[in-house]
């Protein structure tokens, strides 16, 4: 009987920069990018980045309308590389969940002990990962590719911010259509009339869609499966960006842990999937969500600290069940509170971005506040941070400040890391 | 040393109409109305219902600028009473998050046998009830209370459901002002040129707020704690609105399991607790949320099925970063998904109102899209709802059309739950 | 439909003697003594004490072959009787687990609030309980009654402990044989040929045996079901011992929070369900232990300080995989170490004997040493338990004496709790 | 600043036996066997297996008296080696706790799928292992050493096994005395009249004792903290024995899922915190036990079903308190259970072996009965093995036998892996 040893089909080398890797990578969703290597149902492999394309025992691949079953068997830095960092962007340079509060960008730099992240740059925190990938995805049919970008240009064009009450997100561009900057499209031979299509066609990888993509949901971590729908032959099964560790929301944009990692998958198909479970809406008939299954390991905790928020804006104005205001103020209010321990708010934006909170909608129906509250687990401070009577102790001594982040241009893509230095 | 049986402070008389109660009751927040018991600090009380002035051990009253720090010792439904219901409303009498969706009204009936619920109406499914009180607030000052109705009449007034894009929530009323109908204001008599004072400008309970209020936090539960902002002398703590299970978001508005309960509390005073933990924001100074600790006492469920959502409504429209649509969206794919297992639509909007799923905002900074999810423990279902090869199975066959519920005017109150019989 | 309201079938008056009751109870086990109740399967019913006789819906009592499958579905303290007491038996009075070590009578009361236990006795500490029955368990066969009475008379003309190297248990009567005195049949008129009969036949109710019986499983607390086997028609099912709160072991013989309480119960039969799930040993084939399933509702704690013991006794000996020994030397080093906290020995021993810590049989194969753990929730203490660099803490001045409790003289039944006043 | 790669101070090549490796192993206790590497307090390292010395961080080494905190920041099998066994031992060739029941060599191979096992030997269950090294421990100190051999060499010479009505362990040695044969002592030459007198002093492996050593706890995985006595200067800390998955107990004996693994610790040194934190017991004083803090990230079950064994052996005869053989009986009652369900009693004595199965003592005071408990997590099968009504399904057609493995001399040495192939 063969031994299951996971197959390294996709290995990364950290030293060279993502387009010099053997095994090219993409940056944008498209049917016609092809895979970079094949895996049979029921086997375990071993990937970094790159499309795959999944066949099932007897060399049948996955069918448009079957669903993907990505098991995630085990996941981890790459030895070597115990390190990650988390940032905020500057504002003209795409942002975040808080950039109207925090405009600049910073960085913090976390080192892992085993399967605890800790960071010079904030000063006693400790946490345990719940490390997963921010980005797993089938490649969208054409059909499907045309939808999104049709879609998101009339998001463009009427650039609803201009009447939006809320203001909470005002100063980052509401989506990027596709162009050829910067763009990866794996084995497509850059230059060629076939590059220059796919690329003026292909969708940025930034937001989860329908293929799931970049989802960056915090618990899809070891033991955990996702139900992905498959839009073209052979699935063409993507994933990336690994996080150490991430916190509901990711709300700072470069916001999880950032780092290199592997991750060892078993990929099952359920024929004719997509019919059977999930029910496509929209004129299309395309719009359908994956579905996933949390795995048994994750990290315990069990005593939260918790903050409401509701949709009131921070100018006191009142708007209706708008649960992104919400949660906006519930982590304003996080931050302030947690600020009164010796952290700069910076630090805590930072904090609350990478570490194991969730974020929850509570109430949505009692009009006209939506109501969300995140929770972060004790735990992880070295300092008591409930409240009790008497003044707040003054904290440990904390470094106020975080180092600043080389600018780059932010474009609309997934960030092909440009590893910073993991010194501070 | 006196023994720490709880002493009933506020009695309730299921048989009799909530006006007739010995102690009345308030469905109104005001500061002048006056508490109908006093508690004193580290006193463990039993309450059904109704405000409270909570005293601290020398007889000097929680002031404003104070945190009052509640603990909900138990809870739990009235002896003999152990029974509840969901409702969905018409649309045209508040209706609910998924109202253009489910416009009629419809209900649920409950058993409790002990900690579990099961119902007749929604076959298959029993589960462990989250415990929780959806009302606990303190009351507002008049200051606080003129911004509330300021904001809420601005609100009104630029109705803004007009120009959002997202038509989540077309149908509803977007917030109801202060007015004398139905005003319950406890010791207040009825008639008197205070009574109509107070009820021209106490705002409704309804909505959760600056002085916590209708939270619906499902895990506000037996052990947990409540950090409350006092805004008058003696702080005239209100709880209510029991609920013996309820899941992210109450999604149906009269979506938890509504029963008759009693909760037994223990305050402690934070002196001068609000400004050292909390940081009010905008013009008044007086924008706070509460903070809470979550108790050490919750059903266990290891294996969830995870829907997602993100903000692309369903007429295939792209909304920017809109949780509030990413999460409408995932609960129409749990509902999809779910009613393929033999159950109507309508039977699943009910459970996933009540059942202890979990509502997240996953993320909330990928361009355009904003992404919710929505978690549902496998374990409530006497059925394997996992996605697996073959044909979905026919499932149990259940009842598929539930019974209506009688029209009442809904009207922005807290519904007085004119109890419907308990017979189905 | 009929509605779910527990029936209360069997009622306690706290106030009055256990032998003064309206349904009279029982302190032995035998098959005939008569039900007090009857139940019917799928019935929701409330007791406190007492044997029940259950029958299925169709009126078709449980026979023998049969599995009782006892679902409780709710318990907890009398209303009003929130408080229970923890004691350590005199050495010759029953004694308990460590009587080597301390040999007196002693006791601490515990206050409840809500959830939640406090000792004004032992200070510092407070624990969400993990409420359950220390007695559950179905009516013996005379074949099992004469098989248990053989042979516990067979280990008392023996007395292993004479050769027994672990002097363990040394100074305690190694088992109680039927007799007359301070017996309690329910129903039989005392002082008939038929009492005299049955009271020098029927079984002690102290150990756990076959029939379930006193198992002092802490896990058996809500949403649990107990699969007991049925030895005579009807079942005859007992229940007894409340307790608030127990710690693996319950280490001091009365050792819970012994408390006055109530159980809400389900039965289900499973027709033939011995000879399918169990498997008979012995000579007799009536050798089996009851199953049971845990519920989904125990208190979390993800935090835990660890104690191990080995198979060598107090005067260094070594003795051969002892799991009893093993587990005796890590109660005594968690003893040790606790008390160097700011509490007396005999507190912390009352303390682990009720708190809920669990016993566990880590290794049991290493010859010589057996190795057991006591694991102990960090957070019940209200200061840091954990080791550190520097001094121990002094901790809070505690009161270092507990109370004497009055001498009873114990023989082998249950205590019929003659309630110590809640004073203390 | 430093980055925290873990420095692989111990390397393994699991091509080599295991007296070929770079840095020789040791498979005895002795004070005089020289450490094999150097680390530092704070510091991550990696290791396989070998003693090691711990330095603070100026250079200081732990002095004996002090506590060594060995934090275990992460662990894992090798990669490319993603694979154990679990094996029984031939009666006459050491045996395992159920000896008496399965007196011949059997073995399973479980192949590693990330974080799960599964088994071609055992089909139908997968796990996720809590993985964990079975030795971690210090040197004695040559007066320790001297108190281990006396008593163990007495227990040999009284083999109290004669005596003991309770013949659970019947025909296994009692325990293993210092002699030459096999013996490995790292850096100590072999043939030289050190390594002859070394040989002849020191202390088997198997056994956990005073400092550490095979204890054997399946929780001590990632995250969690030991806190070992230190006897010698510079603490000479040995680990080894790397286990995926094993279920308390560990009951075949070669009972864990054995592998080559790697462990990532770090070491901290609390200055004289014997003496402050331990008691030391006996009449030398050194009678002290490690104490451990669990990690966060565990398995998450929330489904057990429960057997429960009573000091009664298979004859029927009654014992006293004797929770070696009230544990014997639970495991033996799960196995009989769990054989209805398509297995054969090999394969279920396997499976609870390396299983995250949990042993407690559940009571251990209602004489004569000690009460243990064996809790398996019900999700580690693909069938539902909860009693119920009607027929026990057949079950998966499952292979009823298991491969034999080859018989080697087992004499009181933790087992050097000669690795049996991978394929069954």
């Amino acid at each position: 009987m063969a031994p299951p040893t996971p197959r390294l089909v996709v290995p990364i080398d950290v030293k060279k920069s993502p387009w010099e890797q053997k095994l090219p990578i993409h940056n944008r969703w498209h049917p016609h990018i092809p895979p970079v290597a094949e895996v049979t149902e029921g086997e375990v492999f071993r990937v970094e980045i790159g499309p795959l394309r999944v066949l099932d025992t007897k060399g049948v691949p996955a069918k448009p309308g079957d669903l993907l079953v990505v098991e995630i068997c085990n996941l981890g830095p790459l030895l070597g590389n115990e390190w990650g960092f988390t940032a905020t962007l500057d504002r003209d340079n795409g942002g975040g969940f808080l950039t109207d509060h925090f405009p600049c960008a910073t960085k913090a730099i976390w080192y892992f002990e085993g399967i605890y992240a800790y960071s010079p740059n904030i000063p006693g925190v400790r946490f345990p990962g719940l490390t997963h990938p921010g980005v797993v995805g089938t490649a969208p049919s054409m059909e499907l590719l045309q939808t999104w970008n049709e879609r998101e240009k009339k998001l463009v064009e009427t650039d609803i911010r201009s009447v939006k009450l809320s203001e909470v997100v005002h100063q980052r561009p509401v989506a990027h259509l596709p162009n050829t900057r910067n763009c990866l499209l794996g084995k497509v031979k850059e230059g060629t009339p076939e590059w220059e299509r796919i690329a003026n066609e292909a969708a940025r990888t930034i937001p989860g869609r329908e293929n799931g993509g970049n989802c960056d949901i915090k618990n899809l971590s070891t033991g955990s499966k996702v139900y992905l729908p498959v839009f073209v032959e052979g699935a063409n099964l993507s994933t990336g960006d690994m996080h150490f560790s991430q916190g509901d929301g990711e709300i700072t944009f470069c916001g999880a842990i950032e780092m290199s990692g592997f991750l060892e998958l078993k990929c099952e198909i359920i024929r004719g999937g997509m019919k059977e479970y999930l029910t496509p809406m929209g004129p299309t008939h395309l719009h359908v969500n994956p579905i996933f299954e949390i795995g048994p390991v994750e990290p315990r905790f069990s005593e939260w600290l918790v903050f409401e928020g509701i949709s009131v804006d921070e100018e006191g104005r009142q708007h209706f069940l708008d649960a992104t205001l919400a949660f906006k103020r519930a982590v304003l209010n996080a931050i302030d509170y947690l600020s009164k321990f010796g952290y700069s708010k910076e630090q805590v934006y930072i904090l609350l971005s990478c570490c194991p909170c969730e974020g929850r909608i509570s109430g949505i129906v009692d009009t006209p506040n939506a109501l969300a509250t995140l929770a972060i687990p004790i735990s992880i401070f070295d300092q008591d941070i409930r409240p009790k009577s008497g003044k707040v102790p003054a904290g440990p001594q904390v470094l106020k400040r975080l180092p600043d982040v080389l600018k780059s241009t932010y474009d609309g893509d997934l960030p092909i890391t440009q590893n910073p230095t993991k010194d501070i």
